[in-house]
């Protein structure tokens, strides 16, 4: 190890209590959409004090809004700036972009969990609270991984692009903003919970929205009515199918180990105003995966085909055909050969630090990491600590161990990649 | 036909034009929950004019409130009163109560609707909007017969109790309110839209509320949650097939016509928050019917033990067991035997009027008559114009020509059951 690892190492550990306090009022401040002022003020007063280049701005304006893929159905960005943070260089290394978001998604029934969703509580070295993983953590292991680069004195060539932006969860447009305000690098890191492991691809994403029409009728009577729930049933049906043949395509080895590599999910249905009458409508929304080596367009495709197949096979749909809306967030897919550079000395530092050898797989969802990758020509790598199976639940939750591993691997990569100046 | 019997007929024949307008202002007034008053104001002046003895208040107190067939979720009835106005009779003969309800269900997907769903739009002899059928025909076709009477100078031997209440469509509290008041008769008749059959026995029915609990997870990763929606479906199919068993044990001949006698809708569900998050809560609402021997409570116990079943057989459910509500309304079943004098008289009117035998069969839905039957020890018949299946839907209308030869026969009812003075 050589002397400014371990400076940078040693840094890191004696530095824990204040990452975990950063984290903790980060994840106090609710920052579901529309609500992300609160939380960027905490990091771009962090950014400030390590001195660090700022570029505060309120995303908009028609070049980002007519960008084909601006994918967005919020109209009001103001209040709520996206952040660029840059440690320059002094030139001749390679630059890399570190990526994190700052909106998170809402807490979903505030009964399902045990504290307050945004307790920011630690007990028995995890941190609680929405966002906690997804990815507050993430972006407080970079921020640390960047103050120890400047805490020990170490000088990069290249440069660091700290990114904090908004609507990830939405479609990513705080990144397209940032890309077309030019912010493109050699190499990418986002931090997304990926558990620890390193994914070179990322799954596509984007969201529908099904109207199903039935025909109302007292609820006495409901053979004179037909149900939308009934209908939606059969649509449900028709989408599992559509989930297995998608998948069963899938043959890279990198989702080996992901039972559905590109899901089809149902997030939300609602149906109905009034208990006794047939429902005459139902507004189904989800999401669907897309393999990283797919287009959107073919995917959207793959579904329009499936639900025309059902509208005819259906006496009822055949004259009330199902509406199917894109809407809302997508996720370009994005793909990294796993020879790359980045990917390489990504996963020598995590070996250096962790004893092991790391696991490359596939992500399992999209990431901004499409935009950053195809619209921003950047190549990303995702790498984070926290885990997606607590990510979007009730009482997420990070391990803040795994916080600290990421950062000093993110540390010693940075290093890697941009180049050290001789002491 | 008698001298008043001819002079009554054609004073309806006379009159249709205002009885259809008296239709219109009422549907044009919205008198949906809670904005029951203006409909009601045109009722109370119409009753005033008519000269009959006024009774208008405030339903509420703790007598109501805590009989056990109160069933209500409405907390304030502030403005909206019930209504009964009573037109004296000399004494000696029987009393009748004419029973409709004045609240109206939503008026569901407005562009369903081909005009403003409380136009009072007519054409080709329907009346249109919200509340014509469902029951406003039926009210109109009341006040009309007994405003044939009273310009025939027609003097009656017994009373007619006329009543429009409020919060029929949620569970009769309106209803229950006026038989706490005192108000009870030998005979009652609710002119429902029954398409102009007669119904000695009603369905009773009750509101449910079943939550289903799920695991929320990343929709990327769905596999590592519950989908509270794909254990929505298991609960909709349990629930179409207690409702099959149930009504394969109906063998009233009354039910014969009607395809599924005893109907479980389901009328609500809501699930999700987002749309790339597994839901971990989906809210199922609907009606569950009960037969008019049947009991409410053997009618709970069924759907209960069923879910309970459900519950033991599903590893997730067994241990997130589904929890289940009755809330809001409920209709007590009611029961009159069918060679009830009340059932000859009007079978007589009908068969009179329309030159045919009517059809009696057994109400696929509740009303109000299980209250009035129950509780108030009233027999109720439900007879009226206008037709279940556009009660509740969108572009419901009443045939006007219906509403007057319901008008006619339920005046020639209530002299026959009042009986007439000597002129």
């Amino acid at each position: 190890m050589s002397n400014i690892e371990t400076r940078m190492s040693n840094w890191l550990k004696e530095n824990r209590a204040r990452g975990a306090r950063l984290l903790q009022i980060l994840v106090q401040e609710n920052s579901t959409r529309g609500n992300e002022s609160g939380a960027q003020a905490i990091i771009i007063e962090k950014c400030r004090q390590l001195g660090l280049t700022l570029d505060i701005w309120e995303i908009g304006g028609e070049e980002l809004k007519k960008h084909p893929a601006f994918c967005c159905d919020r109209n009001d960005f103001e209040g709520n700036p996206n952040l660029v943070a840059v440690l320059k260089g002094a030139g001749g290394g390679k630059s890399i972009i570190l990526n994190g978001h700052i909106d998170v998604v809402p807490v979903g029934d505030e009964l399902n969990w045990n504290q307050d969703p945004f307790s920011g509580h630690i007990e028995c070295g995890r941190l609680y609270g929405r966002g906690a993983t997804d990815m507050k953590g993430g972006t407080v292991a970079m921020l640390l991984a960047i103050e120890s680069i400047i805490a020990t004195g170490t000088k990069l060539n290249g440069d660091i692009i700290f990114q904090s932006v908004i609507e990830e969860e939405s479609g990513g447009a705080g990144t397209l903003a940032a890309v077309l305000r030019g912010y493109k690098a050699d190499g990418a890191i986002i931090p997304e919970p990926t558990n620890m492991k390193i994914f070179p691809k990322q799954q596509g994403s984007m969201w529908f929205r099904i109207t199903v029409k039935g025909k109302a009728a007292h609820g006495g009577t409901r053979y004179e009515g037909i149900s939308a729930i009934e209908k939606s049933q059969l649509v449900f049906e028709r989408l599992q199918q559509l989930e297995k043949d998608r998948n069963a395509k899938i043959t890279d080895p990198l989702y080996d180990q992901i039972p559905i590599p590109i899901p089809i999910n149902i997030g939300k249905i609602t149906s109905g105003q009034w208990p006794s009458s047939v429902p005459d409508t139902a507004i189904i929304e989800g999401r669907m995966g897309v393999a990283p080596e797919e287009t959107i367009e073919h995917a959207k495709r793959d579904m329009e085909n499936c639900l025309k197949d059902l509208c005819r096979e259906d006496a009822w749909l055949s004259e009330h055909p199902l509406k199917i809306e894109w809407f809302g967030g997508r996720w370009l897919p994005g793909s990294l050969n796993d020879d790359h550079m980045l990917i390489k000395e990504l996963s020598e530092s995590y070996l250096e630090i962790k004893g092991e050898t790391p696991i490359i797989e596939a992500s399992p969802w999209g990431t901004d990491g499409g935009i950053l990758s195809t619209v921003g020509g950047t190549p990303v790598v995702v790498f984070g600590p926290g885990t997606t199976e607590i990510a979007h639940d009730a009482n997420e939750y990070i391990i803040l161990e795994e916080m600290f591993a990421a950062s000093e691997i993110i540390a010693r990569t940075l290093i890697r990649w941009c180049g050290v100046q001789k002491e």
